[in-house]
């Protein structure tokens, strides 16, 4: 394997240093993730970011966040001269801000492949799928409650796109696992059928540190004390409350030096603030806290800003996502996380829609967008989230991967050389002529445009004759079970995995199976 | 009617002034067009501009553009000074530059209903339908040439839609009308059907006069001459070739004082050269001269800086749409044409697809994001193009223009103030409680989200049991039905019809028809 360096130096310039994968379309493609050479799109000017910052910090010093349920959050927050109250901690503002600057402003997540490390933080962007969802969905069978095999599928699909950069964590729950052991089984299948990095349970602090555990059988506990290898995805309760189960499980990953995720998921009118700005206020501020408390777990430890706004159906009350308004505050997020230098996950894949189909890739379109323009280094939903998030659909999974690869060529900018000015061209051509055959033409074609493995893009009679007059999701349904029917599984070392099942083995015997 | 300064505080702030329409959605909505509040996306630096500007600067000088079967441009260029060589015209470097520089970097285009007048420039934007396609389809007939009634029926979409601006133009070709006279019952049915701004025919130089004819009869031979009220998109024969059609209608508007959008078609390898930076160059230059030639025909006469760059598909050749390079691009062309002071047309709701499905939305998206970050001011095709704009689509077209409507809130941006900024509301709700009922959702709510009307954001149980398990084009496929059939025609002056009708019928005795 080459430096990272030398696979860094512009998304376009694809598959140097790192292993280069099949990608779906024939071609060698495929960077452990992306550089960007585009700006983040920054639409607040200083005035106003400060009023948001200001409002966070009254927030914070005048109503407080309550710290439920853990003792040791409370010690934290004591010694560190906060105003601690019961469980209500008030903060002096500037206090968090001070604490959060140990924490690095980038940082590497190691893989088991050391390809596909990937480095969070600064100009990178990272593709994660999408995290969470109780059930999955696909065109023949419909919806119904994820299994263990869906996990696999999902982390196959995943590690089978060269556009994905990331394993991610629980892709869907394996309802048929029971509750207390199915993260060992999670952990242990991202490490088995990916060598990507990927994320942990944060759903009890033992499950977290069950998590840890793993991770250290695969890369060594001295490595694991001294880099990140798994990230744990903590979620405020908001309003202002930090619930002991997340903070101790976000204590958890600190404490190990890996890196937690602080995430409100604020669903404006609900949650927080009908309004933008106010949610946005709201939003920043319990993430700081999060952010710092890790710091206080363990200086030092790397840590991501964490955002989710979302909004909700006039009508019904539901939450609505893939929406204008969270996908344009989002960039407000991005510039705050900035200013505290974090690496910041905000946005990512969202949509509502119950199918695969035109609604799910316009809220998905503009909401990844955002995300890509607010200049998130983590997204996780990156694919495959519909309904809410409440389904993993397997033809949206390979959909939004394929656009992960137009972010690709998208976050790669304008490439502004002699080459890419092509003046040489002009003078071959001329007026009236074509570029079709010209020197430029064959020296520049094969990497100038991405190529989508889903996009129909013959003439109407070529489509309708021989293609089958397809929609995109059927061609996604079939592109799904090629990929699944195609996969092969990275190698992994024989003794790690039989660490790793007689860790699991040992810690299910120990328990009886939970349901809850 | 109030003032149209009262009109446009800012996009959210809905239906001050204007008359106030009926949304799809059954909320009083819409504005006569959008003043942004967000600011453009500029991802080039200086360096970078100025480096395309000195190639297309090459492009003019070392190359040229040749100007075909129009003596009066020829003529025009050399009492300008250019260097003209048959039909070969070469430009000294700014020369250019300072012809445009008497072109109004905002203008008024007029509507028969003045509530409905669009600002063009600065930081309005204008939505209007797409423009060209031979072909209609819808989902229950498929795919079939356009006709008169198609062409009416698309007019009456767009008038009935709060969320565009304009009427657009050849919306679809009616194919059923002879060529050399389907223009007049185009310029008609936008007079008839709609009461908002529209364009004219750019075919024959007879025909752009016609268009610009009936345009004095709806608004006084005087007025016109005063006032933009009809516009005329025409289109530069890339590369580096300006046909007599086009120069002569171009002319033709600006020496009635009505805008020309200059627009080069380049796609990337073909009409261009294959590499972003270099079709950009060159699209800059092939517009600068068709603005440069509408000033030296009337100094003043307002132009619109037009861009369509495209991208190609390796594996068969076909032109595509709504990729991410194009969409890149037309950032940077962006910024090109705010350097020039010039209202700008780029970019739109472009795609490939040939159906409203997943592809369609994705590209579309895609591809209508780029043309409002780079702050086109005339964003023509904004609804209905599938299949590379050879045919509108009724389904995509609703799709298309409730999209729109989430672009109103977006362009809006994140407004901070007091109200927004809701600390009376963290106040007043404290920790672990909720926002539903608090004073500040009560006073907010109403107006906090953009609310759609074919997104489906049901709970999964009702969108089956009760909604049928629809998706988006079959949800679109019943709005315009109901659209159409709700239709009324605003009010048309009887004595301005029969002068139409009249002009219509003298003009189609005097010519025998034509089908080419």
């Amino acid at each position: 394997m080459d430096t990272l360096d030398a696979t860094q130096a512009a998304p376009q310039r694809r598959s140097r240093g790192a292993r280069p994968q099949r990608g779906h379309s024939g071609r060698a493609l495929g960077v452990p993730y992306i550089v960007r050479n585009i700006p983040t799109y920054d639409i607040l000017g200083e005035e106003n970011l400060l009023k948001i910052e200001k409002v966070a910090e009254r927030i914070l010093s005048e109503v407080g966040i309550e710290f439920r349920d853990d003792p040791v959050a409370l010690d934290h927050w004591k010694k560190a001269g906060a105003n601690v109250d019961g469980v209500l901690v008030r903060f002096e503002p500037g206090m968090l801000n001070e604490i959060v600057s140990s924490a690095p402003s980038q940082f590497t997540q190691h893989a088991r492949n050391p390809a596909h490390n990937v480095e969070i933080g600064g100009k990178n962007v990272v593709f994660s799928p999408a995290y969470g969802s109780p059930f999955v969905m696909d065109l023949d069978k419909g919806r119904r409650y994820g299994t263990l095999e869906d996990f696999r599928n999902f982390i196959k699909l995943a590690q089978s796109s060269p556009w994905l950069h990331h394993s991610g964590g629980t892709i869907c729950e394996p309802v048929d696992i029971p509750v207390n052991k199915r993260h060992l089984d999670m952990v242990y299948s991202h490490v088995k059928y990916s060598d990507r990095a990927f994320m942990g349970s944060i759903t009890a602090e033992e499950r977290a540190e069950d998590s840890i555990d793993m991770a250290r059988i695969v890369f060594g506990k001295d490595f694991v004390d001294r880099n990140c290898v798994i990230l744990g995805n903590v979620n405020v309760n908001s309003p202002l409350v930090w619930d002991g189960t997340m903070t101790k499980s976000l204590r958890a990953y600190a404490r190990a030096n890996q890196a937690a995720v602080i995430v409100p998921f604020i669903l404006g009118g609900a949650m927080g603030p009908v309004t933008n700005a106010g949610a946005i206020a709201q939003s920043f501020a319990e993430t700081l806290a999060g952010c710092a408390l890790t710091q206080l777990e363990r200086k030092g430890a790397p840590v991501i800003f964490g955002n989710f706004l979302s909004s909700m159906s006039l009508r019904s009350g539901s939450p609505t996502f893939g929406t204008p308004e969270p996908a344009i505050g989002s960039m407000v997020i991005g510039q705050l996380a900035r200013r505290l230098k974090l690496p910041l996950r905000c946005a990512g894949n969202f949509s509502n829609s119950k199918l695969p189909d035109a609604q799910a890739m316009q809220e998905g379109v503009m909401s990844m967008l955002s995300a890509v323009h607010c200049g998130a280094n983590f997204i996780l939903h990156s694919a495959g989230f519909v309904d809410g998030l409440l389904a993993m659909s397997y033809e949206k999974f390979v959909m939004d991967t394929d656009f992960c690869g137009a972010l690709h060529s998208y976050l790669a900018g304008v490439v502004v050389d002699d080459n890419t000015l092509a003046m040489d061209a002009f003078l071959q051509v001329g007026p009236g002529s074509h570029f079709l055959g010209c020197d430029h033409t064959m020296r520049n074609y094969q990497t100038a445009f991405w190529d989508s493995a889903l996009s129909d893009n013959e003439p109407f009679e070529k489509w309708s004759e021989e293609g089958g007059s397809t929609d995109m999701a059927t061609r996604a349904n079939r592109l799904w079970k090629k990929t699944l029917a195609e996969y092969e599984a990275p190698p992994l070392d024989v003794a790690i995995d039989e660490a790793l099942l007689d860790y699991i083995s040992r810690r299910k015997t120990s328990m009886a199976d939970a349901w809850y």
